[in-house]
């Protein structure tokens, strides 16, 4: 779109600032579930700048208009600001509210500052004031100026919700709110608050289809004592569910009604929300009398723990997923030598391996399908204006993902073109290493996943190297690929009371990126269970529940001991054995040879 | 003493409760400064109930005596208290408040509880408030029932402060507090309370001699962008050191003068202090139009990074305290068949041998000398009643620690009094592996404590063993030997914002207990330093500056890898290379052996 259709979108944005004496503008990049995943409908930044980046906070105030982004997409914002009249601002550290920073500093004294407060959390907003309050600025957070603006807006896709079946979520709707209500009672609260959309999907046993990559519908809910209210629009709960909603006792309303019946909370009653998932609006519309613990929710530490039934789904969407890669793989490996592959037609050619697959309904994410120097950046997702060509050598990572009946995949693996260097092969296997050194560990139950953080990097700090992400993060069951509570990291950010459990599904991906060079990832889903019991206590491990082989070309042997080679052997004997029956015959002999034993 | 005494106490106690009318008094274990060691003049639990643990809290009622106390303690608790009127309550979780909640549970609405609010931190006063408040239970914290009655309550000890010269302290007086004050103004500050004595030690370079383990003056300070005041005893402040205090803006004023001095800080004043460290007695102290910025203090900080002329002094205290040592285990080895030795006897023969040695002053903590089943028991300390014999079989576990002018010191030694088996050996060698994982690292800067605590533990996990404290702690310069805020251990419990930082030195212990059999831990000191830059950042690493040998009888060389048995090797030839040179003939052939390379 010319940059000249932005600035008049600009404009008008600053006309109704002006109508509305609103000084400077806050236009966050999220929705009113304040999720990973945003509807075409709420990305507003991309329709006011033109910016297609998933991450931004955009000010704007009469002779200032900037985007607010982090590292990742720096080049991406410049070419697409330009002209725009927005101005990028680089985040120094991302997903930090630097723009409060710079709220405090420019905007004077007594001024309004405005934003919608349905997209910011509790958190930022209290962020917000605490900033703001010191200069006497008002804080408005009823400011939506973009509806009344922006006139072809896409509407929230009207696709019907359907229902996950007991054999898929091993649980039935009732037991689930049961449990919740017995936490409840246990945690003295008459109201748990669920704003986080699959939250309510795992809770209700339905999915939805409002996002791209995560099965969700667009709803909100309050779980009683003695009903659900489950806020979401009517014309997408099919007439079945309705009736099976009238048995278990939850309460259709409109996906509006959510701030009103908040509003008329009985005084006394305490309810229970997570500040960081609940919108400033939400909180506000909170009665005075009423007791807010700030936790996270009951269902995120619930859903976090996968039950016997999805672990066996789990199970068999891995096998499929596995079948789906190798035969991408084996295509890439053998594709006639004049037939070009970009990456994003490699991704796209993944994508169709997997639709054969039974259950398959998309990808978990954005597949980052990167090519030598992309490979060095770890969020790189293609567009038409950075695909490049796979060439006859080189490095080619591909961090995927699918969404499957009965279970969400997410697994990266990198295979050199060529014969790699030296240099290639120390660093891949010094990062596989830290996979593997964290996939072979027992530890004591009471473990949390910053403690068990450094076996993934500690063969990299032996040599100088490190990564700036995290190790692992949790991953929903037919839900979001990135969920909570648990984590594998550096920092003891977020929850230190998370505990390692059995039934927790977790990545495990350490990785190498040299920048402009390459970047070697080889990241596994994990998941903790059970090991033994000892006169030391209960010991927990991991078991890796992905199935696909690991180049082999890459892996320098010399640098394994004896436990991580025969770790390596044994996980592509388990490959061979699992995937082996479903290949057809040349795909099995071509597994094969991948899954050798590799010698010393 | 007879148990009638201590009925008689309490009932005196009780009497004065009743007169002032408190229904419930709690009785601390602390002094006003709220550190590790407690003089005897504060030694007030013992006094009222004979026991003589180094931690617990008394609580009395009208119809209830109890102390809660942790473990280590319930079996001599027992003992002690029998007949006192006290009966013992154990605690779950050591080191916790648990007293709060049985008040909170047993005292009626409306009812009176006291305690001395000089004697607890402002964060349990806090607690107490909150858990109180639900039943309107009035606080009294102004309630010294003890001092009228204690006649002979022994006297703080007199002994005078004496300087630490600039060739120990490495840094001058003035110096200190000019950079105290820089980071004053960088955290807008006007005033900093100090409570904790080793804070004020190291910020005016002066010791004293007012504790049995380390070389503190009992004082408070309050630092200011113009002077410091300090309030001490006068009369244990010698002539000459009051000169230099006038010199460099040191105002001496009469210990008990800090709470009324508090009382006038000036309006609008910014004042930071550390709750855990400053009582409620003076929080309460301070008016209430001034702000208070709660933080680790600066001089804490500062205190944990060693500058080099603590590291030098550092390193010729561990030589010191390793020919100590090395004379020790010689000695042990070599008496005669005959001469019995007990626990007791040893740790009084090994403060012998230090005694020996050029600058020391003392033991920096009770000796633990543990034989067999004792050595299961981590914080055993011999005492008459405990005392045993070492047989001509068996374990020995030493963990001692020594105060020299430059250095403070704590170092643990297991050996075999015979021939270990295998699984003695495998057990030992687990942990050390433990010890020497942790002191290998490399690691990049901005890494916490409780990120690289794993790797002491990794080879004990792997077999299903644990122990159930923290791998290390900080360690004073000829102050105290636990020292804030660096810590190693599982829990990213305290202080979040503390990195690993080079100058920084820090015990590394391991260990595996069997209970009723045997014990093994290895204890170094390690410091530390910078490693290298790297396209992937700069990073630390670890130098073991403790030096003395480990018993290789006990190592099942099977059980290292060859990184860890070259470490076990160099580590060996560098102690026999420092401390071979200060050693008389015989022990030098004795050390040489002791220290040879052990091969596979």
């Amino acid at each position: 779109m010319a940059s000249s259709v932005y600035r008049k979108r600009l404009a008008g944005v600053r006309a109704l600032m002006k109508k509305k004496k609103i000084d400077a503008l806050i236009v966050p990049s999220s929705d009113p579930h304040l999720g990973e995943y945003v509807p075409d409908h709420w990305r507003v930044i991309q329709w006011l700048t033109g910016f297609s980046g998933s991450a931004g906070t955009i000010v704007i105030t009469g002779s200032f208009a900037g985007l607010w982004t982090d590292s990742r997409y720096f080049i991406q914002a410049e070419e697409q600001l330009r002209d725009t009249g927005f101005q990028l601002v680089r985040l120094r550290v991302p997903h930090t509210p630097e723009h409060i920073e710079w709220l405090r500093a420019k905007v004077g004294k007594g001024k309004t500052v405005a934003v919608d407060g349905r997209l910011i959390s509790a958190g930022i907003m209290r962020s917000l004031k605490e900033n703001l309050a010191p200069k006497e600025i008002r804080l408005n957070i009823k400011a939506d100026l973009v509806t009344p603006l922006w006139k072809d807006r896409p509407a929230i896709p009207a696709e019907k919700a359907f229902s996950i079946p007991i054999r898929y979520a091993g649980e039935s709707r009732c037991d689930k709110i049961s449990r919740v209500r017995e936490k409840m009672t246990e945690m003295g609260a008459d109201y748990q608050l669920l704003t986080a959309v699959d939250d309510i999907m795992w809770l209700l046993n339905i999915r939805g289809k409002d996002l791209r990559y995560s099965p969700l519908l667009l709803s909100f809910a309050i779980v009683s004592h003695d009903q659900v209210l489950f806020f979401a629009d009517e014309e997408k709960i099919p007439g079945p569910m309705k009736s099976e909603f009238d048995i278990d006792g939850v309460v259709l309303l409109p996906y509006d009604a959510v701030s009103s019946v908040i509003r008329t909370l009985p005084e006394g009653a305490t309810l229970l929300l997570s500040p960081s998932a609940t919108s400033a609006a939400l909180l506000n519309a909170i009665p005075g009398n009423v007791n807010v613990k700030e936790e996270i929710s009951i269902p995120t530490r619930m859903k976090a723990i996968k039950n016997k039934t999805e672990i066996k789904n789990l199970h068999n969407a891995m096998l499929r997923d596995g079948v789906a890669l190798t035969r991408f793989f084996h295509w890439l490996e053998k594709r006639p030598r004049h037939e070009s592959v970009t990456e994003l037609t490699a991704a796209a050619r993944l994508d169709g391996f997997r639709k054969e697959q039974e259950g398959y309904t998309g990808p978990s994410f954005a597949t980052i399908a990167a090519y030598n120097g992309h490979a060095a950046l770890p969020h790189y997702v293609p567009d038409k204006s950075t695909d490049a060509e796979l060439g006859k050598t080189g490095i080619f990572l591909l961090d995927s993902g699918g969404q499957y009946y009965g279970g969400t995949t997410d697994i990266t693996r990198t295979i050199a073109l060529s014969k790699p260097d030296r240099r290639q092969k120390k660093d891949f296997t010094l990062a596989l290493k830290g996979t593997i050194d964290l996939a072979m560990l027992r530890f004591p139950y009471g473990t949390r996943g910053y403690q068990v953080d450094v076996l993934a990097r500690k063969a990299l700090w032996d040599n100088g190297l490190n990564y700036g992400h995290g190790t692992g993060h949790g991953v929903g069951s037919f839900l979001n690929v990135h969920e909570g509570p648990q984590t594998i990291g550096s920092a003891a950010s977020g929850d230190l009371k998370t505990i390692l459990e059995p039934g927790m599904l977790i990545s495990d991906e350490p990785a190498i990126y040299r920048q402009g060079e390459y970047g070697f990832r080889t990241e596994n889903l994990i998941l903790c269970t059970e090991d033994c019991e000892t006169d030391h206590g209960r010991f927990l491990k991991f078991e890796t529940v992905t199935l696909c082989h690991i180049d082999g070309e890459l892996v320098d042997v010399s640098l394994l001991d004896d436990r991580e080679l025969y770790w390596l052997n044994d996980y592509h004997e388990k490959v061979f054995r699992a995937l082996g029956k479903h290949l057809e015959p040349g795909l099995v002999d071509w597994l094969r040879k991948k899954t050798l034993p590799i010698n010393r």
